[in-house]
């Protein structure tokens, strides 16, 4: 895997980093002599960190600026650093956040003259795509509704070429579990605010069992208007008019077409970009996340938010390493109250049940270069950019009507499935992914923009990568170049005008609820 | 709802009950007189209860012979009896049930001379269908699966016509979880035995994507040679041998091929009935179903025991209010210790999230007149029939190879994708699923027999529901009739000569994965 190069380069993130990592493809050798002399002293495979001094035992070991790490023992200028090396640096003292206040921040500069095509919705919202959703209240109706479905794709959607596709919302919540418990608010606001994403224009259809625990009752509170717009808007499999099988299809046929005949009337138009809604999310990180794809992301994170749209940050047991920089950048001190709320919330969660916030490396992270969770912590948060932190949205919740444009921290956990769901509910409209070991995620419902880290996994997957960060980390391009070009391509996508090779292929994850309480 | 009628009949289950349930479709008036002279005061729907005699406050509500409820106030005799009038008993002390010691039985009387046509696998189990299972590592990996799986469908299984179908084995688990948190082994193993469960043949496919927690490795674990005897058996995405999307579709669909060849050799063989893994749930119960469906259940429970087939009986927090009268059947010791051992663990589990098994009941569930768990629980138990507890198996594990015949107790959640899941994963090859509501649930890869606890809705839903159990309830059949009727259906829906209605439609329901521990 190692190997000579002519050209040994490695990448300092902040001028106090003892650390380095390796830049060349395939890594480098042990004795390989970097322009500055600094020589390596073992085999260290690409993206993995090289010590740049003599670093004592019980010192810090600082990349970004920030401790990653504590050394256990004396590691020698030139060392391969390992994650068996370091002790993991205490989580930051949430008490101590919460006596924190917002700072003034001045106006940001702003990015005028950006537009998209998209689907404006009576709410204000706008969608990027025009789906027939499908809430389903249980797992129970899932064989029915999929059924439906693929009917509805047959018979009826060819009728409706403005109509983009059906999405049944398929999931494992709702009945077998503690509805009442504490936490099922979670998820059963998730099954709600799922069904009102923009992509679904309004439309909302629910197929219910009848005799579930998640009762469509349950899905009306606050406020039901959104779902009976287009009242009769449940199918209930019990009803007692149901006689057969398929006295129930045709039911949800009816209901469909009455949809599908609304959503084929919607017609894309040109809206500002601060209609856009975007996701963040990364999975399967490496090292090079935090120095390629992810500061390009939070650069256009920056546009995004000078220009007047919405960002969702994400990833609980990821940012709460370095949550103290989040709440530095709150504008509000009920933004400083939520995140220390949610992040007490989530370490009580995780410690019921045996776990912390150190229980998110992957065993790919860790092949990656990311030798722990206050590493990767560092890496996830330069997604976030360098804009005033506008709020905390609660999992499962939807963004406020007439918020605030900018950065929201959405508290979700890290896992890639339930972020997304989680994004969805609380009304994304265009998702970004970064990747350093690559991976396929997609959504039926929203364009997922992936973008790989490294430009060896962007050869190898040049079908199902949309964008190449990696040239950041050669020198080939910058973090701004790169931000630009996302923050063009997510107009491009979110227009229509340009499919995601999540799209191209159909590549789709089903959704994942979130459910913190225990199932019965 | 309710209505006049001729014949006002109820049903009683045991002579100390002082509790009857209206049997009547439909319910009946208030006024209404029994044969018996007991006069209605209040309209009372089907299923639900009547007191035979005036009940003080205080005073225990007696249903199959047990405490069912405590009277909060004076209930009259001939008043509907109701959630709101009782408080639940409280379930059974586990330290005492650890004193009990096993008891002695007698054989059981053989029933000889029955057999169906499986497949027989290497291992010694039987399938009862013929299916290309397609293991899944992480949920990543699911756009990339379905996708091969629509092609193998299209283009490989015309050319292997004994080859049921093909099987996306897609989860929520594996990645974005606290792998090592103590409860995680349960879905590792889970994952694990799904893939060797009866009806794949021992053809083990697996798709992985390279960085994900749950690292193929620990599915290996504790003996690798099922998964590698047709080795290579796994496609892991990130192999860097991948270029494009489509070479890891070549790639899953020549290993597909391979086993689709193995697969299409078998062929059904005569084999006793003793070969069969029954598994037994019940979903969208009411008070019929103690008194109709589940005692069919039982008595086709005993014979399948007496014939030498296993039993897996399920669902912890429904048996939790009765696990006593479960450990009275115990013949080893170990099985009481194994008992309370898993039911502490799940009041533990339950209790972290601020629940406990009163969680269970569900809105149908009490529209159906079942008023709380401790009654759910009577109707439940008699499904287990009356033969000696040979054993439990936990979550995730999988039947002992040559464990004794007979009923095990399977301890799962008593959601129904997850326990169906979990008695997959144990090695059931038959599913035979009651319900008084309710449901059009199915499994993919196992046929479910689906069983009406009232002749209502076997008449509502006559495509959906495959056996009546409501004739028990107005006299027209009896237990054993039923029990007999059920016993033979199995032998001919294992055999693959009768198609079960969820067959028929193709109604699925995904399986979902009993993760008790926290995700990241």
């Amino acid at each position: 895997m190692v190997q000579d190069v002519s050209n040994p380069s490695y990448i300092r993130m902040h001028p106090d980093d003892n650390v380095v990592v390796v830049a060349n493809d395939g890594g480098l050798k042990a004795g390989t002599v970097f322009a500055d002399g600094l020589t390596m002293r073992e085999d260290t495979p690409q993206s993995h960190k090289v010590a740049t001094c003599d670093i004592d035992g019980g010192a810090p070991v600082i990349r970004y600026g920030v401790v990653v790490g504590i050394a256990k023992d004396r590691i020698h200028r030139g060392s391969w650093v390992q994650e068996k090396m370091l002790h993991i640096p205490p989580a930051p003292d949430l008490d101590a956040i919460a006596a924190m206040q917002p700072q003034q921040y001045a106006p940001l500069e702003p990015l005028k003259g950006y537009t998209f095509e998209g689907f404006r919705n009576e709410d204000g919202s706008v969608g990027t795509m025009n789906v027939l959703g499908i809430t389903t209240t249980v797992n129970c109706v899932e064989g029915v509704v999929n059924y439906a479905a693929k009917r509805i794709r047959e018979e009826l959607l060819p009728k409706y070429p403005n109509v983009d596709g059906v999405v049944a919302l398929n999931h494992a919540f709702g009945c077998g579990v503690a509805i009442d418990a504490p936490d099922t608010a979670i998820p059963i606001r998730t099954v709600r605010n799922l069904a009102l994403n923009p992509n679904f224009g309004g439309t909302v259809l629910v197929v219910s069992l009848g005799c579930e625990k998640l009762q469509v009752n349950r899905l009306l509170e606050p406020d039901p208007a959104p779902f009976e717009k287009h009242a009769p808007f449940v199918v209930t499999l019990q009803d007692e008019k149901h006689v057969g099988f398929e006295s129930m299809v045709a039911d949800i046929m009816v209901l469909a077409e009455e949809r599908l005949q609304l959503l084929n009337k919607r017609r894309r138009e040109t809206c500002p970009v601060s209609d856009l809604v975007v996701g963040m999310q990364c999975g399967g990180s490496d090292a090079f996340s935090g120095m390629t794809a992810n500061p390009a992301l939070g650069f256009a994170a920056d546009l995004l938010a000078r220009a007047g749209a919405t960002v969702l940050f994400s990833e609980m047991s990821e940012v709460r390493d370095r949550v103290d920089l989040m709440a530095e950048r709150a504008v509000e001190r009920k933004t400083i109250e939520d995140l220390v709320t949610i992040m007490k919330w989530n370490d009580g969660y995780l410690g019921r049940g045996g776990a912390d916030r150190t229980a998110n490396t992957t065993p790919g992270n860790k092949m990656g270069g990311l030798n722990n969770i206050a590493e990767k912590s560092m890496g996830t948060l330069v997604k976030s950019g360098t804009t005033p932190l506008m709020g905390v949205i609660n999992p499962g919740d939807k963004l406020p009507k007439d918020h605030k444009p900018g950065i929201y921290f959405n508290a979700t956990p890290s896992n890639d499935f339930l972020c997304g769901t989680l994004q969805m509910a609380a009304g994304m409209n265009l998702h970004v992914f970064t990747t350093g070991r690559g991976t396929p995620y997609g959504l039926a419902a929203i364009p997922v923009i992936k973008v790989s880290t490294r430009t060896e996994l962007y050869n190898r997957w040049p079908d199902l990568i949309d964008v190449d960060a990696g040239p950041i980390a050669t020198g080939e391009s910058t973090i701004e170049e790169k931000g630009w070009e996302l923050f063009k391509l997510y107009i491009e996508v979110a227009s229509g005008r340009k499919k995601t090779w999540a799209q191209h292929w159909g590549l789709n994850n089903s959704i994942a609820i979130f459910n913190p309480g225990p199932v019965t």
